[in-house]
């Protein structure tokens, strides 16, 4: 009785949500300094409330719009499951945002005391961070899947699927809008305040800085925890539906059937428990190992999952005699996959290494040859993860064909996603903690804290700016594995659901067909058009941002002179940010659901292109914009660390433009092509039951 | 016996050839000019021919090495057909830089009397140079084509791909190292001429300036030519390789077989004779209606085509009763997709249009506003193509349907690219007329001739900029749409190969195949990794540049305070430019030749997705890049007007940063991405014979 396993998945989530609960306590009992400093970190939180609610309040329309449209077009349970989906992710981020926001000046407490406290609240509260979306995401897949997949009788992917659509879409607007509100502060303040201004960054007198703060965590907390919390719910659901249409189709039988339905929620279980154990390791009390501190966590986490699953391959393979041992093989690949997909981009961003070196030599003579070196840095960066992609992908393949053919291959790439995403919590902790500490840095020098606070801040947040880039990479190749393995699924059920038909034309997405490599040609644009929309959006709204600053430098008096009791209007600054995020959100996100459904509608071989077309060109795009914008950062950072002539001089003017376009690139448009590579396949799959009402589409049979 | 009207190819051919020899013969006749306009016209002159030279030689090794792989790979007389495509674009490329580095100084002249004069040379040195490119396309081709597909019992397509691939192999390093040349002349002329030491373009003073001129005409004549040349021969390839294949399975037969494969080659001898009356249309005593006229050409031209299509298509249905009249629609909707692409890049990159109007607003805010606009104006400028390109696609496909089923389809993908290319002739004229008028204005500055005379050079080469940024749109979609009927022709062949073979494993190119999608990924990546090459070439030889350029200026005394008789050494400059150019395009180029036939040595499933990744990431790469740069460029153009400051100004500043970047992008990496999409394709459907002989490669039926 084997599907009584299914269970751990919620208990587990129990377990992660109690201990996220034990650390957000510890982490609001913690001192949160003098009142200077609880002033800034209080508009801090006011000011990203506000934004999160007002986005949420945003999507409440559009979020009744299309759980009609599922009711009427799929069914009404999946209209249910896709709000909760929704529900559970805006809790999620809420959650997260919360604990981050009050962690932020703690942190900087604490480091009147040391690092190691420091480090502690600011791991803490990003673990937090990382607990409730991983738990949250799997309590609520695993209940939807144990009533429709495990003890249905007649299992019904499309309402699970629902659960994902609606952490997809949820992600989507966090992810746009968090990308555009932060980086239209970041650019804006900077740009007056750094380059016209002439004052430091984070200085109380700009009154965009609190913005900036904001920004962080609305987009690198909320916005990046909404992304994996979708990732991993995808990468859950992928190899379940697998598993459900291989039973369908009689491949999967008795024990095994039952057993390759429960596993994916048993290892996701022992992922979460493995990343609570994985807490223990981070600690230190050295400001120059904080790196190997957090590495020790992320290590100890994947080895602890690297053993729970094989210990879970080896029981079934005892269980029922198939050779599940294989599929150990493809769960690995895929965990193995992250991790070294994670240490290429610490290669190609971080300012220990030749590549993020080169660009901040390039810089000396001026700022467009340290341009061209980043972007072509940047694209260089895509070759070793792409190589590292489609190892795990075949290798999983190759591993879970052993099992038994072609079918069992196809459910081992559903495992390697999953198994890439098993240490959810751990990398969304990690990377959480990098915004806190920043924000830290940012209230220890505007409430005028001693020098060596700020110092210690400092080595906290360089390490958390790696980290971010690390996790970055994780967020791009796991949306690469889960959209591969959603879209698998996808073709699985269209496939079956046309056989079974016999008035409908089979499915034909052969390279042959034209109107697949016309959709292949729509989805490669697709990026590129996200790319366009989103860096526009930051253009607009930086421009916005900037005018604003200009003004009250100049009729705010005595604020650029620092008199005492003068005070920038910063509300104003976090509401343009705001207001643009909501307004430039929208058209992308839309987009992003209705044209998937449109392009099945017409014909489902140019919806299964388009896919493709989607997650081969979206994937390089991410990977490029991430590590140009990581590496533009770093080099900047290292000529300040005193190289080429250090701070103020022209190598590091020229280095501020290219950190400056590296903030869309890498904070907007990438995450957010990210996600746009996750929903569309998201949306196709659980639309494929409409899709086959319409016989595959209304041209499907007609055009080819 | 209508495989005798396959002799209008050759007849077309030396109508062209004799054309451009009158054309040349006029052009060199003109006034050269006064000593000084002489002397630097021969320096131009010496230093494009000894690159072109240099490039040659390095590139005889290469062709030896990959003929005789073909020889044992695939058959001697490929082999043969390889050498000879590749040696008739060399002599076309090396006519036309002839042409064109003595019509320069020669433009000068005529300017000196007036603007009508100075367009006539500068035109019909372009066209010199685009009818030979056509007109040597067409006569070795058609010549192999007639003898081998045509004439022939059993007809071998094979032997004429080759021709192709020669064409090919050539183009792809005429365009790496001709954009590797001119832009590390450009930039490194501008950073420290302009930028550091303050005199204006093309001074005398500056060492870079002779290296930058030879590189408009390595770059823009040569390198175009070549690009153009090989799409050219691609797209007359293509459809005749269907017919073949449709021939040999029984879809055609008699008349309508050998029509079928003689008509591709008809309509290109009637574009020919269309480029040449379209010669009579460019005239014009009014500076201001130079655009004009050069239009006035291309739609005269293309107007005759589309009659000529027509003609040819009724003629076909008449003869046969086969109702071919649908096919007309294919070709006219590849024909008319060029000029929209060409009109819709127009936009993007003409400063009478919003877009760089945007751009050039964004620069007020600095550089880093300048290119983030930059940049998402680039991405944006993707999306109209696409669909206007994929529209091409679906008209052709469905027109084609209509005669007869989907084979005919695919032949209606052929004859779409064809159709696009007829007027091939008239679009390299008038791209190649903007070095000369480039040149021209250079010529005018270093000799020092009156400023009314730069003012008219200045507004041909104006006109100049847009058709050769309308010129790059035309090339990458009918790079596009060649390699798309060059894959069906690919696909073709292998499927009836394999099929042939009772011992083989089927073409699966389903996108269930998940080596499929890896091969799609694996060419998705591709154009990231030659962007991330050339651009980094670039950016090392404009290093060594600046080097060069500043040591001039600091040890040749009274150089830069412009004493008489105190000259720079160009020849320094020329030769880094070259060595680089040549030791920077091998890796591209052999990487390109070498990854299709490895993957297909695997497995022709995997081959199949790379093609189409690369296509379909390519393409939007190469226009990505293309008009990002051109766009920049003519902001920078716009600024230069009096807007925003003008010249000197903050945001004019700003723009030569945008437009430095630029500079790779739409001249190195864009035309680069541009040749590969073609290369991969061609040299695939080369080594079909071979993949073949391998059943499909090593591991095709183990893998799937």
């Amino acid at each position: 009785m084997s599907q009584w396993f299914a269970w751990s998945a919620p208990v587990a989530a129990i377990i992660g949500l109690a201990v996220a609960a034990y650390l957000a306590v510890w982490v609001l009992r913690q001192d949160p300094g003098n009142e200077k400093m609880k002033k800034i970190s209080g508009e801090i939180q006011k000011g990203a409330q506000a934004f999160l609610f007002a986005e949420y309040r945003s999507l409440i329309i559009f979020a009744i719009i299309v759980a009609i449209v599922l009711a009427f077009a799929v069914s009404p349970l999946t209209a249910c499951a896709f709000l909760t989906g929704g529900i559970l992710s805006v809790i999620a981020g809420y959650i997260g945002m919360y604990v981050a926001t009050r962690a932020n000046a703690r942190t900087t407490q604490a480091a009147t005391k040391g690092i190691a406290g420091a480090l502690r609240v600011a791991y803490r509260s990003g673990l937090t961070m990382g607990l409730v979306v991983a738990s949250l995401g799997l309590m609520g897949l695993s209940l939807w899947a144990i009533f429709f997949l495990v003890f249905h009788e007649t299992p019904e992917p499309e309402i699970v699927d629902g659960f994902v659509m609606g952490a997809s879409s949820i992600a989507l607007f966090a992810r746009v809008g968090g990308g555009i509100f932060t980086k239209a502060a970041d650019v804006g303040a900077d740009l007056v305040g750094k380059v016209e201004a002439g004052i430091p960054e984070d200085d109380p007198r700009n009154p965009a800085v609190i913005a900036d703060n904001v920004g962080d965590n609305v987009g690198d907390v909320a916005g990046m925890g909404a992304d994996l919390y979708e990732s991993y719910a995808g990468a859950i659901l992928a190899p379940m539906v697998l598993a459900v249409a291989m039973t369908f189709s009689g491949i999967l039988t008795g024990e095994n059937a039952t057993i390759a339905l429960v596993v994916p929620l048993v290892l996701a279980a022992g992922g979460i428990i493995a990343s609570v154990l994985g807490l223990f390791a981070v600690n230190t009390d050295d400001g120059s190992k904080v790196h190997k501190a957090l590495n020790r966590g992320t290590y100890l986490t994947s080895g602890l999952v690297f053993v729970i699953i094989l210990a879970v391959m080896v029981f079934w393979q005892m269980s029922t005699g198939l050779e599940a041992i294989w599929f150990f093989l493809s769960a690995a690949a895929g965990l193995a996959a992250g991790l070294a997909i994670g240490k290429l981009t610490e290669y190609y961003t971080s300012y220990h290494y030749k590549p993020v070196k080169k660009i901040a030599l390039a810089s000396e003579s001026g700022a467009a040859t340290n341009i061209i070196e980043g972007l072509s840095t940047g694209m260089l960066s895509t070759v070793l993860p792409t190589l590292v992609l489609i190892a795990a992908v075949a290798i999983a393949y190759l591993a879970g064909s052993q099992v038994g053919g072609m079918e069992f291959g196809v459910y081992g790439i559903g495992l390697s996603a999953l198994g890439m995403l098993t240490t959810t919590a751990t990398i969304v902790g990690v990377d959480a903690y990098g915004p806190v500490a920043d924000n830290a840095g940012g209230i220890a020098e505007m409430a005028g804290l001693p020098h060596e606070i700020r110092e210690r801040t400092d080595q906290l947040d360089s390490v958390g700016n790696t980290t971010a880039a690390v996790a970055k990479g994780f967020a791009v190749s796991s949306a690469a594995l889960t959209a591969l393995a959603l879209f698998v699924a996808f073709k699985t059920n269209l496939d079956a659901g046309l056989a079974a038909n016999p008035a409908a034309t089979p499915l034909n997405i052969d390279l042959a067909n034209p109107f697949v490599i016309i959709g292949v040609l729509i989805g490669a644009m697709m990026p590129f058009f996200f790319g366009a929309m989103t860096m526009g959006a930051v253009s607009r709204a930086a421009n916005a941002m900037i005018i604003e600053v200009r003004r009250q430098f100049r009729e705010i008096k005595g604020l650029l002179a620092g008199e005492p009791d003068v005070e920038p209007d910063t509300k104003a600054c976090v509401s343009i940010s705001t207001k643009a995020a909501l307004r430039e959100m929208m058209l992308p996100g839309i987009l992003a659901v209705v044209i998937p459904v449109i392009l099945g509608i017409l014909d489902v071989n140019i919806l299964s292109g388009f896919l493709v077309g989607v997650l081969s060109s979206g994937f390089l795009m991410s990977v490029y914009m991430a590590n140009t914008g990581g590496a533009w950062d770093n080099a900047k950072k290292f000529i300040e660390t005193g190289e080429h002539g250090g701070k103020g001089s022209e190598a590091h003017k020229a280095a501020v433009v290219g950190d400056t376009i590296g903030d869309p690139f890498k904070d907007t448009s990438g995450p957010s092509i990210n996600i746009l590579i996750k929903v569309v396949t998201v949306v196709s799959l659980v639309f494929v039951p409409f899709f086959l009402s319409l016989g595959g589409g209304l041209l499907h049979g007609v055009l080819f």
